[in-house]
C-alpha cells in the first residue's frame, strides 16, 4: 500500500468519526433534553480526544514526511497539504487540553442557554473564566507552533493566513466609514417609515414558508433538514446538512432571513467536491468563505427588490390565505422592512450596515481577552463602554442583550467573529462578479429561478473545497483579490441609491 | 493506578463512544434524510470497528487476568464479570466481520424502508442474503467461542444463558395451549363486538395524549424525548432516552399503546443504577428483561379496566374537546377494543394472545436460516406456510405483511425475537408479585398514580442493572424462577374471566 493510501485511509477514518461527532453536536443543540447534557459532554469529549489522538499519531508525521517522494496527482498533493495542516494544528495541542476544552465548553455552552434566559451574569462568569483560561492555553500552544501572536494563532484556525494586522487595516476603513454612513441612512429612512405588520405568524406557517424558500434557493432535502435551536446554525455533514432557525410569532422576517442565511451555508456544504468529502481537501475553505455563501444568499440576493417581488405573494398566501393589497404587505414595504438600518443590541438580528460594528466590538474585546489585557470579570463594563462608543446604547445590567448574547465564547470559539465581516465583503465581491458574468441573474431571482446563480457558485466556490487558497479562489472567481470596496459600494448603492 | 481502575477507565471510554453511536443510530431512524444514509453507514461502521477494537485489545485480556488478585468490592467484582463477558463476546468476532456487518446491515435496513413500502421482495432478497451470509459467519464464530450451537450462540447475546432447548420446551407449552384458547376467546368476543370509533385522530393530538400518558407513567422528560419513526423503538442512552412511535390518523389506540410500550422500556433505562451508567454492569440485564418492562406497562398495567377508567376522560378531552356519553367512547368499549383478539398479519400490531405465535413463527424460521437449513430465497414460501399453520392466513405475494414486515433481520438482529415472549412471561409474573406486595396498585392506577408501581420496579428490577442474573432477579422480585404459568393464568383471567 502506498504511503498516500495509508494517509487517505487514516483521514477517512477521522472523517467518519467527525461525522458522528457532528451529529452529536447538532443533536445537543437542537434535540437533546437538558438532563442529557452532562453525559453528552463526557461522550463528545472522549470522542474529541480520540480524533485528536488520530490526527497526532507519530506515524502520520512519518507518512507525511515520506509521501512527498511519491508521484502524486495535483489533487492528491493538495489533499496531502491539508492533511499536513490538520496534523500540525492538532499536534501543537496536548490531548489533555483538547479533552478539557471539549468538556468545559460543552458544560459552559449548555449552562449559557439558561443563564442568558435568566440574565444571570454571576452564574456565567466562573464557567466562562474556565473556558477563557483553557483557550489562552490553546492560543499559547498554537502561537508556539506557528510563531505568530496568541490571537493571530486562533484567527488562523478559522481563516488561514489572516492576521490582526490585516484585520486592523480592513476594520479601520469600516470604523471610519460606517458611523457617518449609518447617521446618513437612518436620517434618510426617517422619511419612509415601515408600515407595521400587525399579524400573528404561527410557527408552523413560518416553517412552511422557510421550507418553501429553501427549496427555491436550491437546498437539497434529500441531503439535509431544517430544525429549531436557541441559536441558528448550520451543522451536520455535507451528505446530510442540518440547519436550524428560531421563530418569533410576532415577526416572520427574522426567521425567514435566518433560514435563507443558513441555507447559503448549507448549499456550500452540499456543493463541496463529492469525490473528496471524506478527505481534508474536500471540506469548506474557511469560516470567512463559509460566511460569504450565507451572506451572499441572505444579504446580496434575498434582500433585493427582485427577491421580494418573488417572495411576497408566497408569504401572503401562507399567512393571509391569498394575495393582499394591504400596503403593509406591499413589496415596497417589505423592502423597507428588510433594509431598515438601526443601532441595536443583538448582533444576529442586526442589519448589514451596523453588523460590522458588532463584529469589531467583539474582535477588539476577544483579542484583549486572549492576550491577557482584560479578564472575564471586566466583560460587562467593557461591553457597555464599546456599545456606547459604536452604538450610543448602554448594556449595564442587561447582560442577555450584552456580553451574554452570543454562544461563541461559552463554546470556546475565539478568533471566529472577524470571519463574519470578511464573509460580508467576499459576498459583495462574488455577487458582483456573478452578475457581471450573468447579467440575467436579477431577473431570474425575480422569477424564483436561483439555478443560474447557484450553478455559478457551485463552479466557482463550492466545488473548489480546499483545493485553492482564499486568495486564489477570489482571483479565480472575480479576477481580483478581496477588496472591501465592493462591500462599501454595495451599501452606498442599496441604502443611498448611489452608483 | 490499580488494574481495576485501568479497566474502569477503558470501559468508560467505550461507554462514551457507545453514547454517540447510539445517538447516531437514533438519528438515522428518526431524523436522517435518505440521502445521508450511505455516509452514515460508513461513519457508524468505522465507529463500530473502533469500539470493537477497544473491547478486544490484548491488554484488556491481560488486565482481566490480573484483576482477580485485587481486593474488589462485590459491585466491582460484578462489573469485572460483565467486562469479561463484553471482552469475550467481542474477541470471538474479527474486526473485519464487525465492520462488514455494520455497513451491510445499515444499508439493508435503510433499503428495507422503501422495499417494504413498495412490497418489493425481489429488491430486498439480495441485500438480505448479504446480511444472512455475514450473520452465519458471526454465529459460527460465537459458537466456536462458547461451544454451543450457532443459533444458541446468537440467542446468548441477547438473553444470557438461554438455549433453544429451553425455548422449545416453553414454546411447546404455548403452541399446545394457544390455538384452542384463541378459538375460545374469539368465539366469546363475538357476542360483545367493539363499537367503531368514527373519528379522525390528528397526529398532533395523538402526540399530546402520548406525552400526557408518558408523564403519568413516570417518564422523565429531562432525560428523554418522543419522536416518530417507521418502526417504534427505544434508543439513546440512560441519561437521554429516545423513544419513537408512528401514527395512524384513523386510529389512536395503536400509537398510544406503542408509546406506553416504549415508555416501559425507557423507564427501565432511566432507572438503571446512576453510579454505574458508564460501566458494563450498569446497563440493562437482557433483552427479555427489557421487554418485560415494556410489556408490564403496555399489557399488564395499561390494558386493564383501571387504567382505561383513568385514560378515557383524558382522551375524550383531547379528541372530542370534552367528556362524552357516546357508547363508542365508553370505558367498556375501549376495554373491548384494547383486549380484542384476532388472527392477523402484523406482529407489532398483534394482541397479547396471538403475539407468541408470531414470535414462534419467526423463531422457527430464523433458527433454520442461521443453521443453514433454509436460504433467504425460501423465506416467502416458508412464511406463507407457517402463517397458514398458526393463523390460517396467507401471505403469498404480500411480502410487506409477511416476511418484509420486521426491521430485525435487515438489521442483522437474529436470536432476538424469542426475547419478546420471554418478556411477556416475566411481565405477568412481576406484575403479579407487585400486586401481591402492594394490593393498592390497581386502585392507584385508576387514579393515574403509577408511583407505587414504578417504585417497586425501580427497587426490584431497574436499579439492579446487571448485578444479578435473570434467575436471581426473578427469584428476588417474585420469590420463584420464571414460570410461564403466570402468563397463561393472566390470559385466562383477562380473556375468559377465569380465576
Amino acid at each position: 500500500m502506498s504511503t498516500y493510501q495509508k494517509l487517505y485511509d487514516h483521514f477517512k477514518k477521522i472523517s467518519d468519526l467527525e461525522h458522528v461527532q457532528s451529529i452529536g453536536y447538532w443533536d445537543e443543540a437542537s434535540m437533546m433534553p437538558l438532563g442529557g447534557g452532562e453525559a453528552r459532554g463526557e461522550a463528545l469529549a472522549t470522542l474529541g480526544i480520540l480524533i485528536h489522538e488520530l490526527k497526532t499519531e507519530t506515524r502520520v508525521g512519518e507518512w507525511l514526511d515520506r509521501v512527498s517522494s511519491e508521484n502524486l496527482t495535483g489533487n492528491e498533493a493538495a489533499n496531502t497539504r491539508e492533511m499536513a495542516r490538520a496534523h500540525r494544528e492538532a499536534t501543537c495541542l496536548t490531548g489533555t487540553l483538547v479533552g478539557d476544552l471539549k468538556r468545559t465548553s460543552s458544560r459552559c455552552e449548555q449552562a449559557w442557554r439558561q443563564f442568558r434566559a435568566d440574565n444571570n451574569w454571576a452564574g456565567m462568569q466562573p464557567l466562562l473564566e474556565e473556558v477563557v483560561h483553557l483557550v489562552r492555553e490553546e492560543a499559547a500552544m498554537r502561537a508556539d507552533s506557528t510563531g505568530v501572536s496568541a490571537y493571530d494563532a486562533m484567527l488562523d484556525v478559522y481563516e488561514p493566513g489572516m492576521t490582526s494586522e490585516k484585520l486592523d487595516e480592513i476594520f479601520a476603513g469600516l470604523t471610519s466609514f460606517l458611523p457617518g454612513f449609518i447617521d446618513e441612512v437612518i436620517d434618510l429612512q426617517k422619511s419612509s417609515p415601515v408600515i407595521p405588520m400587525g399579524e400573528h405568524f404561527p410557527v408552523e406557517k413560518q416553517r412552511e414558508l422557510g421550507l418553501s424558500i429553501m427549496g427555491t434557493l436550491g437546498f437539497d432535502f434529500n441531503h439535509g433538514r431544517l430544525d429549531t435551536s436557541h441559536h441558528p446554525f448550520c451543522g451536520g455533514v455535507p451528505e446530510d446538512v442540518r440547519i436550524t432557525t428560531r421563530y418569533f410569532e410576532n415577526n416572520f422576517v427574522q426567521s425567514l432571513m435566518g433560514v435563507i442565511h443558513e441555507t447559503g451555508h448549507a448549499m456550500y456544504e452540499q456543493g463541496l467536491p463529492g469525490d473528496w468529502l471524506n478527505q481534508p481537501v474536500g471540506s469548506a475553505l474557511s469560516a470567512g468563505t463559509h460566511e460569504s455563501q450565507s451572506l451572499l444568499m441572505e444579504m446580496q440576493a434575498c434582500r433585493s427588490v427582485e427577491f421580494l417581488q418573488f417572495m411576497t405573494p408566497i408569504a401572503q398566501k401562507i399567512f393571509l390565505g391569498g394575495e393582499s393589497n394591504d400596503p403593509a404587505w406591499s413589496v415596497d414595504n417589505l423592502h423597507r422592512l428588510y433594509t431598515r438600518v438601526e443601532r441595536s443590541f443583538i448582533r444576529v438580528d442586526a442589519d448589514e450596515v451596523t453588523y460590522p460594528l458588532h463584529v469589531i466590538l467583539r474582535y477588539e474585546i476577544e483579542k484583549e481577552l486572549i492576550e491577557g489585557g482584560i479578564g472575564v470579570k471586566d466583560l460587562p463594563e467593557i461591553w457597555d463602554g464599546k456599545m456606547q462608543q459604536y452604538f450610543s446604547l448602554r448594556t449595564r445590567d442587561n447582560y442577555k442583550d450584552g456580553c451574554l448574547q452570543d454562544v461563541h465564547w461559552p463554546s470556546a470559539l475565539f478568533g471566529y467573529f472577524p470571519t463574519y465581516s470578511l464573509g460580508a465583503m467576499m459576498a459583495a465581491q462574488l455577487f458582483n462578479a456573478a452578475k457581471l458574468q450573468h447579467p440575467g441573474i436579477p431577473d431570474e431571482i425575480r422569477e424564483g429561478n436561483f439555478a443560474p446563480l447557484l450553478n455559478w457558485l457551485r463552479t466557482n466556490v463550492h466545488s473548489k473545497g480546499k483545493f485553492l487558497s482564499s486568495d486564489e479562489l477570489m482571483k479565480g472567481a472575480t479576477g481580483e483579490p478581496l477588496d472591501a470596496g465592493f462591500f462599501i459600494r454595495h451599501l452606498k448603492q442599496r441604502y443611498l441609491g448611489d452608483g
